[in-house]
């Protein structure tokens, strides 16, 4: 189909090279292709993720939540590694159902999140489908050379943190689904806003570089992303449940729930920050922590790999039996 | 849906992860994120594209060919800025139907590309969707700082140059939707496989750097692609339609339908390179040509604006009378 030249590319003049002023090598959008370097000292670090409606968000999401969403699943990665955001590049898939509103819309979701984590947009793509709304987003970032937070890295024993909480997005995620009716009403809010709107940990993750020894943002699931650090790091982990850090209306879930705390362990889409550091970091975690506002939280400890162990990864009760999961956490496929 | 966790992390490490190989930065695909920094004395020239199963190819499109015009089209963005390749990242995006299979051909696709054109895969995401098959790359090149070559820069006077030949994919389109059944089968065949695989001029795009005034590669139509360039130069242009380079087979085809001229100047997937130079390079130019293997036609000159003119872009026949177009090219919207 050929349709009337100028629309998509009045759309992205009017909508979307607005996102771009203030970053030269965006040329406002109006190249094929952007320039970027890393600052004098630093390094670029790259992240690519897709979200697709239906899958990762809501059919009746507003779009400027679907843009939020797509932008901060990367910067949580690039967070977690270490990394100062600086761009970012959109590939906006949409069905004919899309009209202008929508796309405005979605555009002033990334300028609200541009001002908040200092981005900008600096290239993109507009494409048609007959499937859902998609999403691409490929994030830039900048560390000191080397400096990148891993994956691997991890000593045996290393002591093994989480910021935040754990557990809220996918005890939003039931919410929505018309589950824990026995909440409060401010409780299942907060669970479900956690789950439509990640907070990327983007000023605590560069804080982290020189502390911790290896890391990585939980989006799988608390168990399944300590597994991928296990995995790389070639050692295995053992989790107080206990100490796993829960919001206040988790807390309340949890109560009511106890079969749950497989869903809090999981359930994925935290993007809270999981890193590995030594005990000798600890009071300097514990600064951290105070210095920046973010809770951060020990709980538990990385060790040399057991050859009759089930998994990489075992969470432990009160009185030190294993907990056993159904699965270990989110994959597409 | 929890799925088996393991799956969509063995596929990555199967298929993908020995397309990084080589590429110290891609971490094997083991990790969050990439590092990559430009070669001293470069900067990064940045491109990201998606394709769409139904609208950018066939819904039986084989997935090696599919992968590789995912690539392709990015890296034929990098071609006409100048930019020597050197890394992609890739968004798949799956209907339930593929299986490994179809995704083991589609790497191998991606493998004899990185063979071909000495780029590695870096990083990327696997995605299930109720919609179409759906690719979307972020390509990463190179050019020395501030050489790369943009749509704005041509000058009044500029000759419009054209890499090999023009309308062989949008005929070829043409001839898979059933038409031209007149033409002879290996002719046929040439076309469609120019609509099915684009050819980046990878090679030859770097080497136009202190040459080209302005350029991009030829994707929605020669002559919007020419408007674009026209747009941001603040100029206007004028192709004589007889010099437009045409292949033996869109020669056989336009002499039988001549009203398929509109077809080849503005049916797009050309990925030819279309830039402008001043006269003086002439003979520089065709020098290139011959020793780069690569046609490079003069079709036409850059000049001020006229207050008058109909469209930035004019095309004349033998006779200088203007030929006028339904449509200038592609767009999704």
């Amino acid at each position: 189909m050929v349709s009337q030249l100028p629309s998509e590319f009045k759309l992205i003049a009017h909508h979307f090279a607005p996102l771009s002023l203030g970053f030269p090598g965006a040329y406002e959008l109006r190249d094929d292709a952007a320039v970027i370097s890393p600052s004098p000292g630093f390094e670029l670090v790259v992240k690519t993720d897709a979200i697709v409606g239906g899958i990762d968000f809501s059919l009746d999401e507003p779009a400027d939540f679907v843009a939020r969403k797509a932008l901060r699943v990367n910067l949580s990665d690039l967070a977690a590694k270490g990394a100062i955001p600086r761009a970012y590049m959109v590939d906006l898939i949409l069905p004919d159902t899309i009209g202008e509103a929508w796309i405005a819309n979605f555009a002033a979701g990334l300028a609200q999140d541009q001002a908040e984590y200092e981005v900008y947009l600096i290239g993109g793509d507009m494409s048609a489908t007959p499937g859902p709304v998609t999403v691409a987003v490929t994030a830039f970032g900048e560390t000191p050379p080397g400096r990148i937070i891993r994956r691997g890295g991890a000593k045996a024993g290393d002591f093994i943190f989480v910021s935040g909480t754990i557990g809220d997005a996918a005890l939003g995620l039931a919410v929505q689904k018309g589950k824990l009716t026995d909440l409060e009403p401010d409780q299942a809010s907060f669970l479900m806003d956690r789950y439509r709107l990640p907070r990327p940990r983007v000023r605590l993750g560069p804080r982290l570089i020189g502390m911790a020894t290896a890391g990585l943002d939980v989006s799988d699931g608390l168990v399944a992303d300590l597994h991928h650090l296990c995995d790389v790091s070639n050692l295995a982990a053992t989790i107080e449940a206990r100490r796993v850090p829960l919001s206040s209306a988790a807390r309340v879930a949890f109560a009511a729930h106890p079969e749950l705390f497989s869903t809090i362990l999981t359930g994925g889409d935290d993007y809270e920050i999981v890193f590995t550091a030594s005990p000798k970091q600890k009071a300097a975690i514990a600064g951290l922590s105070r210095s920046s506002g973010v809770p951060i939280t020990p709980i538990g400890v990385m060790a040399q790999c057991s050859e009759d162990a089930q998994s990489a990864v075992s969470v432990i009760d009160d009185r030190n039996r294993p907990l056993v999961f159904a699965s270990e956490g989110w994959t597409h496929f």
